[in-house]
């Protein structure tokens, strides 16, 4: 038997117990939980074998009052001492994706990240369209293509007219960006033609992941209108490994900035919450933003409620981002675009004016919470390199 | 040993075969063969537990050697005699939805739907948008909410202003209708970073399905900008029960209208080819438009390459849908906004003046092809009933 080593100020506190898939060298993955620097397996700690799979989908799917049970019995374990088969160090093993995705969907729920690219793509126009304060907006984005931490992402290919060409061309994105922003996976579904409420929120998300929604900009203009972003989103969005349980972040609930016009009823909640996560982007190991969910105008709950308030079903390992997480200062946005004003305003990364990504370049999301033990709780990070295009002359 | 009768002129002739997922009254579900009025099932008949599935991904995912081969093992099967307990009368057995739906993609490759759409929602511009003539326009739905031939839609509620409104306001879609498609199930995936040139598609792509993509236009033209259609779709999608093979559609191949300008070099096939599908939309059992399949611009094949282009995975399962098929005159088109022009011009069914979509209308999608035999193929009907809204005053 182990008793775990929690480091002082570690991020992976008893208040923390995020869960995850992992393998060790040469096994088979299976669910595990973060405690300080080590992860336990909880097929063999707790004996159970629906941590015994490949994805977290299946607890997921047993609903909040087991999720609940399942977090007092690991903080009861880790607590005292854990068989020794149990314990890995996190340095020597693989994370994998942690869930099978269902429907992907992403928001655009801070007001500072619309208002920003309002201006930039559309500058002779009101900023914030004038359905955003009534209702969280929102599309489906590509399940398939959503990758963990670690994954190189290639640089696409596609269409691309800049304003000032006749001709739309095909080569490699020359405006590839970031998103950072928070994903919710939820946990237990919901029927098709029943809307999920506000209240109901806790019942059916089982946690938050860091999400970074990969953005080619130049694809993404050219081809929007209509039908909203499409293949400049498509190619790759990357999660963080570890799931952090939505009881972790209790202590992390603020009120959401106030939302005047007062929403529809469907969209109101009592006490409506955000969460006062900070995140933070590293380019290339320097700190380039440090944005702030606390920001966000619609909550988490809200969101959650207009994606089913027409009927649609949900699915465990359905996942909704946020959108760019986006404070009102620049040193807070959670996109290149906005940090670099549409490229036209560089930023100097490890002594170079930058703007977009190039290859090689590595882009590495982290971010903290206040926990319920005084001290601040992770997500772990979302870190990945840019490989270069495959087919750029294709 | 039974032999199957094949009534003269039957859309399900030796030379169409498709594949669909039925179970008998209290058994499980399993896939199986239309031939004229029967269904075969394949288990059983073929002795390969592949089709003792649930859905057709296993199957699917085998590859188009397979699927040859297995075409070709039917036809042999059903020519001759087949036992007994492995045919089923099509009218005994319940039909599901057919596969696990991966991705669900739409597109809006037909010029004269586009423009009709451009023309209504944006009366002020160009119909068609800059992008619209160099890249088939596409976007994601929700694949969570595809439903088969038979399920109920329930009217969904959601935020509509109507442009002389000054505030939106919450309820039933007043604006409730249809899109009348052709949809794509991807068979074989493509790895991620890996685009899917034109000349592949014969390899990716299993079979074709009608689809019935479900539209709220009040709450579609609230909420699109500028992130595309989202909650107005959401809702449902509705499928036929048949997947027909693309290897039955060889003798439905006709060129596709002449594409200029020329496309760019990742979207040019030797021959681009559509399909010569006739589609039927009856309302309440009145035949209300006939949308020719040949008409629509962009061909099956671009449509996949356009959307791997910029590296994005495809899995078994994945759907891809034409969007609405609408023919250059008003009694084709795919759409009830566009045979009503927007809801000013009533069209007269079973006696009544009608616009768009009221509680207990059945709306009935069919097609037929000309098949190698010499005479036509069917692919079934996507047939569904809408349900009084849950929640309208919420």
């Amino acid at each position: 038997m182990t008793s775990i080593d929690v480091p002082d100020g570690s991020l992976f506190g008893l208040d923390n117990l995020p869960y995850g898939v992992f393998s060790p060298p040469g096994e088979e993955r299976r669910v595990g939980v973060r405690v300080g620097d080590h992860v336990v397996d909880l097929a063999a700690a707790l004996g159970d074998d629906v941590f015994a799979r490949p994805t977290l989908n299946g607890f997921m799917a047993q609903g909040h009052r087991r999720w609940r049970e399942v977090r007092d019995r690991v903080t009861a374990l880790v607590s005292g001492s854990v068989p020794d088969a149990a314990v890995f160090p996190v340095s020597g093993v693989e994370l994998h994706l942690p869930v099978t995705v269902g429907d992907y969907v992403d928001f655009y729920a801070s007001e500072h990240h619309a208002s920003n690219l309002g201006r930039l793509f559309r500058p002779d126009a009101e900023p914030l369209l004038p359905n955003w304060k009534h209702l969280p907006v929102g599309y489906h984005g590509r399940a398939g293509t959503v990758v963990v931490s670690g994954t190189d992402v290639v640089r696409p290919c596609g269409q691309r007219k800049a304003p000032d060409e006749i001709q739309p061309t095909f080569g490699e994105s020359r405006r590839l960006d970031i998103e950072a922003e928070l994903g919710f996976l939820v946990g237990s579904g919901s029927a098709q033609g029943s809307p999920v409420p506000v209240e109901q929120f806790p019942e059916r998300v089982f946690g938050a992941v860091l999400v970074n929604d990969w953005s080619a900009r130049d694809i993404q203009a050219w081809e929007y209108v209509p039908l909203g972003p499409f293949l400049g989103k498509s190619f790759a969005t990357s999660v963080s490994p570890w799931v952090v349980p939505m009881d972790a972040l209790r202590a992390a609930r603020v009120s959401t900035p106030p939302q005047e016009p007062r929403p529809l009823p469907y969209l109101r909640e009592a006490d409506p919450w955000g969460l006062d996560i900070d995140l933070t982007v590293e380019w290339n190991g320097e700190i380039v933003s440090r944005p702030p969910y606390r920001e966000m105008y619609w909550s988490p709950a809200q969101m959650l409620a207009h994606l089913t308030v027409n009927g649609a079903a949900t699915r465990t390992g359905d996942l909704y981002a946020s959108g760019t997480v986006s404070g009102p200062e620049r040193s807070q946005c959670g996109a290149f675009i906005e940090l670099t004003w549409g490229g036209r305003e560089p930023i100097v990364v490890a002594g170079e004016e930058r703007t977009f990504l190039r290859d090689g370049d590595e882009v590495a999301l982290s971010a903290t919470a206040p926990g319920a033990a005084g001290g601040r709780i992770g997500f772990g990070e979302v870190r990945t390199r840019i490989a270069p295009a495959n087919h750029p002359g294709r």
